[in-house]
C-alpha cells in the first residue's frame, strides 16, 4: 500500500485536521466530524446539508461555503455518515428556513439521512426536505444500492441548488431547483485500476493490466462489464452512448463533466474531454458549461466518469452564480 | 501502461484540443501548440509568458486567463518547448508594454526561452524580462539542469506576477515581484511510485513497495536519497526540515503549498497539509495563505511536494487578487 497517511485508522480525522488548517473560513467540528461554512447559520436561508462516505475528495467537504453547501458530513471511507453527524450539520445550519439534505443513492445514506431528518424534526420542528442523486446509468441496483448509484450529478446540484439557496429562495424552491437537477443527470464511469481501502491494505479488486472495468462504482463496486483496453477515443464512446440511450440530450443546453476518479491525472482528462465533446456535437448535443478535473474521487483509482446534465437558463444562471468553497470557486 | 489516452504520440495534441473545447474564453493556437488568453494582447499591459514539458498540468496552460498568463507553451511530455513556440506565444502576447517570459530552471527551456527571446527582441524591439525559478532544494545539480530545479514556487509567481501585470505595473515592476516570489520560495517533493510516460510504455524508474523516493524531480529525476516508507507525519518533516534548513521562514508571513504529483488523492494531500501546518506552528513559521492540490504534476505519479513562499503585505495582496483561469480562480 503506497499512501500518505499515518495510520488506516485515522485517515479521516487527520484530513479533516487537514481541511480545518487550511481552510480557516470553515469550522470543522472533529467530535462530529462535520465541516461548517463558517457564518453558518445564515438566518433566513435554507441550509444544504451533504455528506457520504470518505474518500471521494472534495466531495463533499470540498464544498462547503458561501454559495454551495452549508455542511458536509464525513463518513468514514465508503462508509455512510452516522445519523448524530446529520443532526449535528442539520442543527448547525438552521437558519430558520428549512433545511435541504441532499443524499447520493447508497441504502445506508439514505437510511441515516432519512433517520436524522426524523430526529431533528421531531425535537426542533425545523422544516427538512431530501433529493437523492442516482445518475449513475451503469447498473440498475448494485453492490450499495436499491435503483441506481449517485456520483458525479451531485457536484452539479451541489452547486446549482446551493445558489438557488444563497439568492433566499424558500425551501420548496431550492429543492424543486435540486429535484431538476438530479431528474436531468446522468453519468457512467470506469475504472483503470482498483482502488485501496486504507483499512483493507490491498486491492478491492483485480484487474489485470489491459482491462477497463466499464461503468464502475465509486466504491470499486463492479460494472456492467470487463472489456479489453482501448483508446480514449473509444472509451468516450462506452461511456457517453449509454448515457445518451438513456435520457434525449438533444434541444437544449447541456453541462457536461469529466470527472478523475482520484489517480488520473489532468492531461488524460483533458484527452477524454476532447473525445466526450466530438460525440456529443457529433449526436447533436449543445455544451453550454463544462468540468473538467477530479470531483468525485474513489480513493487511489484510476479511470474516470461522464456526467451530462441537461440545463435551461435558469440552472445556467445558477451555475455561474459566485461560489466560494475550498474546490469550487468563482466570481467571490 | 494504464492511460486514457488514443496514442502515446498524440497525448499532448489530444489535450491541447481537450483545453480549446473545455475553454471556450481561451485561444488555443494547435500549430504552435500554445495557450492565449482569449483577449491577447492587452494594450498596455505587460504580457506573461510561460511554458515547459507537457504532464505537468494544470502547469502551465491550467494558469492561462485574467490574473495569471497570457500565454503558456506545451512541449512534448517533458520535454521543453522548442523557441519557435516561445516566439509565436511572446508575439501574441505583446501588448507594446513587454512581455515576462517564466521559466523553470531546466537547461532545454533555458536555452529555448532565451534564443526566443532574441529572436523576438530582433524583430519586434519588444521589451523581454525573463525570471527563472529555482525553488527545489533537494539536489544542487541534476539530470536536467545546472543549480535546483525549478518546481511548486512556479505556481506562486504566476499567480503574484500574473496580479501585478494585471493592475497595469511597468515590465521592472513586474519581474521585481516575480524575482522576489522566485527568490524567497523553497520546495521539496517525494514520489511513492514511478511516472510513466506514454512513449516510454513502462515506469521511469523502479520503486520497490515499501520504499520512497525522497528529492523526487518531476520528471522522475532522482532525488536526494530512497527511504524506508513511513507515516505521513514523518514524510512531513522529511519535505520540510530540508526547506526549513535552507531559508530563514521565521518572522513574516508564509504561504504553504501542498501539491500532488498526479496519482495522489486529496484525501493524502490534506493528511499531508495537517502535518506540515503542525511543523511549521512547532518551528515559528506563520502560514497566511494555503493551497492544497494537484498543480505541478508529474503525468500519473504518486507522491507530493511542499512549497514555502515567504510573503509580504504586498504579495499577499497580490496572491489575494481576482484571477480566472482553468485551474486557480477566485474574486472573478
Amino acid at each position: 500500500m503506497r499512501k500518505l497517511i499515518n495510520d488506516p485508522a485515522t485517515v479521516v480525522t487527520d484530513a479533516l485536521h487537514g481541511v480545518a488548517a487550511a481552510h480557516p473560513e470553515l469550522r470543522v467540528d472533529h467530535d462530529h466530524r462535520i465541516v461548517v461554512r463558517g457564518d453558518a447559520p445564515v438566518r433566513g436561508k435554507v441550509g444544504l446539508v451533504s455528506g457520504g462516505g470518505s474518500g471521494h475528495e472534495p466531495l463533499h467537504a470540498g464544498f462547503v461555503g458561501p454559495g454551495m453547501l452549508d455542511a458536509a458530513c464525513a463518513g468514514e471511507i465508503f462508509t455512510s455518515p452516522v445519523p448524530d453527524q446529520v443532526v449535528a450539520a442539520t442543527r448547525a445550519v438552521d437558519g430558520s428556513a428549512g433545511v435541504l439534505h441532499i443524499v447520493k443513492n447508497y441504502t445506508g445514506d439514505v437510511m441515516n439521512f432519512e433517520m436524522a431528518a426524523e430526529i431533528v424534526q421531531a425535537e426542533t420542528g425545523v422544516e427538512i426536505a431530501t433529493v437523492v442523486t442516482d445518475d449513475d446509468v451503469a447498473v440498475q441496483d448494485s453492490l450499495y444500492t436499491a435503483g441506481r448509484r449517485g456520483v458525479g450529478v451531485t457536484v452539479l446540484l451541489e452547486k446549482i441548488a446551493g445558489a438557488a439557496a444563497e439568492q433566499g429562495r424558500p425551501l420548496a424552491e431550492v429543492a424543486g431547483v435540486a429535484r431538476r437537477v438530479a431528474a436531468n443527470g446522468r453519468s457512467m464511469g470506469v475504472a483503470l485500476t482498483s482502488c485501496t481501502v486504507p483499512a483493507a491494505g490491498k486491492p478491492t479488486f483485480d484487474l489485470p493490466d489491459g482491462q477497463l472495468e466499464l461503468g464502475i462504482g465509486i466504491h470499486g463496486e463492479p460494472g456492467r462489464r470487463r472489456v479489453p483496453a482501448a483508446p480514449a477515443h473509444e472509451i468516450a464512446g462506452m461511456l457517453v452512448e449509454p448515457i445518451l440511450a438513456d435520457l434525449d440530450f438533444t434541444g437544449g443546453p447541456v453541462i457536461a463533466f469529466v470527472n478523475g476518479m482520484g489517480a488520473t491525472p489532468l492531461i488524460e482528462l483533458y484527452v477524454m474531454y476532447r473525445e466526450v465533446a466530438a460525440l456529443l456535437d457529433a449526436a447533436g448535443v449543445a455544451v453550454a458549461r463544462s468540468l473538467v478535473g477530479p470531483y468525485v474521487t474513489s480513493l487511489d483509482m484510476a479511470g474516470c466518469s461522464v456526467t451530462l446534465c441537461r440545463a435551461d437558463d435558469e440552472l445556467l444562471r445558477l451555475w455561474d452564480a459566485p461560489v466560494r468553497t475550498p474546490a469550487l470557486r468563482w466570481g467571490a
